[in-house]
């Protein structure tokens, strides 16, 4: 499934070394100013090349509107977004034409559709999330007409490099300045320092994203199926490279009682808080106004500079090792892609609620 | 949304204290002849009362038959299950009918509906688990016209206490005799005791679940947004006290290196495998022949027998203390909610794999 | 499929011998004190044998409302009406459980799924459609909180027997009091006298409702494929027996002239109105502030009778000829059904409306 | 909502004077050679310019595939298609950028959105309806590889001048030599010349158009509410200018007794089939293997070359003529659209039967 959302959607399509990427958002409230810097500031954040750590392939990512947006202002109608491939190298892949990359999606692809696209994984690729950057970035721009919300996403570890303290906006609002995307910039920098030497061994490693949605009032979510909690899961868990997701406490809550977990309201002043925060803001699946604040694992890039073994179609054993340019690490690069998807879903809820309420 | 699915779809209805819980199964294919034996032996292993560390709030959970089936076998139309309650001590709930529970849905509720059925939980109660228990056993029994798929939960943890080995498929079959569900008897009789302790204590523990599905054939689960990874992490997360998910490595995977973490693939007779499975049998969003596996974590019941402080809707200060009977750890009971979500997942995505399927 | 609608959805299960007919409403507002005795008018407004000109089956049609609805006010979670079956004769049907009635769905049932339930025709009997009574009769309630929206239906011919001009409001409040729902008295005697001559001969007749829906703003409405006049087409060619639909000037408005069909703007106060109204009160698939008014076409019931030609499930000639007790005409009953899918249909695409727009 | 279908999805995007249009049609199966000049071929079906009844506005209509096939293979991945817009003189539309067209979408859009795109209808132009056709031709190749699927449609009647006989397939495979496709050739030319009679008046006219499909097996089609008839009818009246919809009988079997109605079944070799066809092919919503015939209503083009009395935005009465250039009448070009959507209903709807079949 290519489309994404309820009221608020985003169909994508396009692979890695076709024409390009294109970006379909529909059900977006009509007469907003769109900020297109704003959105290209975005797929700047996404955008490979800038550092020895990212992968070397230099692409500008530039948009093009090609609908619902008139006299500066959106229609209502669908809004399409069309960002062409460059820089692609394809004869980088003409060796992968019969043969599958350990733990990319070439087999599974195959096994599936009979066929495949083998160029930098076809349509798998991670070239795709640009398309989700900018729906998130158009998102962010009408959440700003709903509330003052922020979205805010860090690397909080690197393989074994973890910052634990919950960054200060300050830190949080630097750390773009960062290569790796870390707020703390002693962490930051050994982080640096590992992905590039693991860039020189030809290896790759992974990582976890921390995201941090301030703003939301209570009430925001679906109950029982389509929980706030279980879309935004569901969300991270659509991204490449994702094997995990957990929300507030997640797993380390799994190793706490009920008393110390629980979350103790009080009132201050209009509002109703809680003192601790181990729901992650979101309560049956319902925001209930602290910040919604949640975790995204990454494995380690699948494409290494090693030899390794694998197989053709036809099962015969043959030794690949990686071509073309990659990244070592994709955890910094996806900051900006979990912040979109958020941003995605939280209004999506949010207009299903509107939607409903009197 | 109360709705889950696309073409093999549950509706659920019903609160915890109000005349019973409904289920609706829309999609189900025609001419099976439904165990209902099996449906009722799935219900019973999630039935509270049965041990001394559950809720002894005993049901019989016993299902009727509304529609959908004719003459022992289903006709393709709806199938509907009603589950009446009988046990309800509303009046257990009346303390609470303006004040929100530390870590319940009561305030969320509250805030998105300004009204809530305050009994039990109302709709946020676990009790309408028991509809997903029996849609699980519904597509199980259609997953089983399919192909040989099994699909096994156990409890992996209860807060530090771990069983870190895979079971054997000798202890899964029995992992059900132990009251946690835990397939290592020496694992299980720790936790059980643990479990009793904190009961005695007023208190509650969290833990994990793990599953693990065999048989799926390559190939199955939808690319980009609706990934198989994505809907099984949706689906886990809208259970009732989940606050984490992970596939394969998961959150460890974060640690390592992709020289590490790489499955490589090498040919077993007519089948291509890997030799390790870190990608948890999901490469790209789709099924790759190996073992799906992934992990559940579960926060501690928030109900606790101890005084806590909470606000009541005027946000003025109380005193609650649990009353009614509550799990003091819910863990080994949702093991088969665990499962009915991963079968009716994997179902739905089977169902729409063969209809775009030339 | 047997779910209904995006934000407000309707799910129906049950078959017409089977236990009863169950309802869930999913998406209503909360805080709503349901009208519980407005959802029975409706419903009797649908029910069989209130004349000699329909069904002599007596069945009260009394609903049960088993969940959603707290203390009087609807909670916002799915809101389920259970209907018994109560004077089911599925005796009267043992001849049919191998022949297939002469247009009914007998056959193409037991083509799509290999095996149905044949009595009185199970899922497929217009039974069902008393769900869809109960699901309008609640949206009209929200709709009312919405603004003041009118959504009358009336037979407008029966047979050759026609009403041409539009009723006025008196005769539409009244035309109820008529057996057959048509608001002039003397051309609904003259349809009822016809209607019981059909009914002696064995034989029956069809005939054509007229709905017209007033106070609806302007701006309502989806464009491209989900059009307001899209959904209402599909929601009336859904139930039993319709053949046709046509908003505004319908078929006729293929043989008019540009110069005649358009329907000119003008400024009455604060609005802009329509001159004529041939577009129906929908343009570009968004209402526009007129009248919406649509016509929807029933075929003659199915079951008469008289001997009838047919097949059994291997093809062999039978005789078969109608038993039980059945409407010589549906149309009457049908206005409540029509009334009501209209509502449904135009309180979910208000509600999408609703959510997108800042 | 710019998105159609379940499985076999299309997504459009584009404004009539923006700088195209796309589609994206999503759940294709893989491994089809896609026949792209039968694609074209339908798309010069539907084009302008071809002789004097139809808008001078000359477009070649040239698509450029930009997504989802590889080595002339379709991939099972997003097939996305992007046809420029050549000719577009907007100039022509200056006059209109505050002022209402009589019976077109102009007020509408305004007021659901607040604003609009007023050059030559923007989203609501019948350009947008050369993506139905894109995806219609490509529904019909997937169709082709699932039975011997037959769907043609003709221009039945054009204001009072009407073929009432069925076509021969001999007509029908020549009905395209026709401009105003209309496959009895003296009834053709009589259209003809009374279009090009209306032309030369400034004026419009609308029409009728018959579909008939052929080759579909028993038991296609949802129940209840996803009625194949249902689909059928919605995916016409989202067409532009459709005012009405029937299906077989349609509202002609208003008039009919039971008694003449009954399509009486009978064996002919292995199959079950009908001696009359009112029912169209379709009971209770699912085919029963007769020929699917159906009409659609068009009304008169509202754009004409009078002048007109209207308003603008602020209420003020306007006179408008209409310039550029328009087709007196739509109906010989909707034809392919006719066809178009029926063909992607049938596939979708076929794709869902065969998901849920065992």
């Amino acid at each position: 499934m290519n489309t994404f959302g309820t009221l608020f959607t985003l169909t994508t399509f396009g692979e890695s070394h076709g024409a390009g990427i294109g970006v379909v958002i529909d059900g977006c409230p009509s007469g907003i100013a769109l900020d297109l810097s704003a959105i290209q500031a975005e797929l700047d954040r996404r955008r490979p090349g800038q550092s020895r750590i990212t992968t070397q392939r230099k692409e500008p990512d530039q948009f093009v509107i090609q609908s619902g947006v008139f006299e500066g202002l959106t229609t209502g109608t669908p809004i399409s977004f069309w960002v062409p491939n460059q820089q692609a190298r394809s004869r980088d892949y003409d060796h992968l034409a019969k043969a599958f990359r350990p733990s990319h999606a070439d087999f599974t692809y195959q096994a599936k559709y009979g066929t495949r696209d083998y160029r930098g994984g076809g349509r798998a690729s991670a070239r795709e999330t640009l398309a989700r950057v900018i729906g998130g970035a158009v998102a962010k721009q009408v959440l700003g007409r709903l509330s003052h919300v922020e979205i805010q996403g860090w690397v909080s570890s690197i393989h074994q490099i973890e910052m634990k303290e919950e960054p200060t906006s300050f830190e949080l609002d630097t750390s773009f300045q960062q290569a790796v995307r870390c707020p703390d910039p002693i962490i930051a920098e050994k982080m640096y320092h590992f992905i590039d030497s693991i860039r020189k061994a030809g290896d790759s490693v992974g990582g976890v994203i921390t995201c941090r949605v301030r703003g939301v009032p209570p009430g925001i979510g679906e109950p029982i199926y389509n929980k706030l909690s279980a879309a935004l899961g569901a969300a991270m868990l659509g991204i490449n490279a994702v094997k995990g997701f957990e929300l507030g406490s997640g797993f380390t809550g799994t190793r706490m009682k009920g008393s110390e977990h629980n979350d103790l309201f009080y009132r201050e002043g209009d509002r109703i808080r809680t003192h601790t925060n181990h729901s992650g803001g979101i309560q049956g699946g319902i925001s209930n106004g602290e910040d919604i604040y949640f975790r995204v694992a990454f494995k380690p890039t699948a494409t290494i500079m090693q030899p390794q073994e694998s197989v053709d179609e036809q099962g015969e054993s043959v030794i690949l090792e990686g071509k073309g340019r990659h990244d070592p690490c994709v955890v910094p690069r996806a900051v900006p892609i979990v912040e979109a998807m958020a941003a995605m879903v939280l209004l999506d809820q949010w207009m299903i609620h509107r939607g409903r309420r009197l």
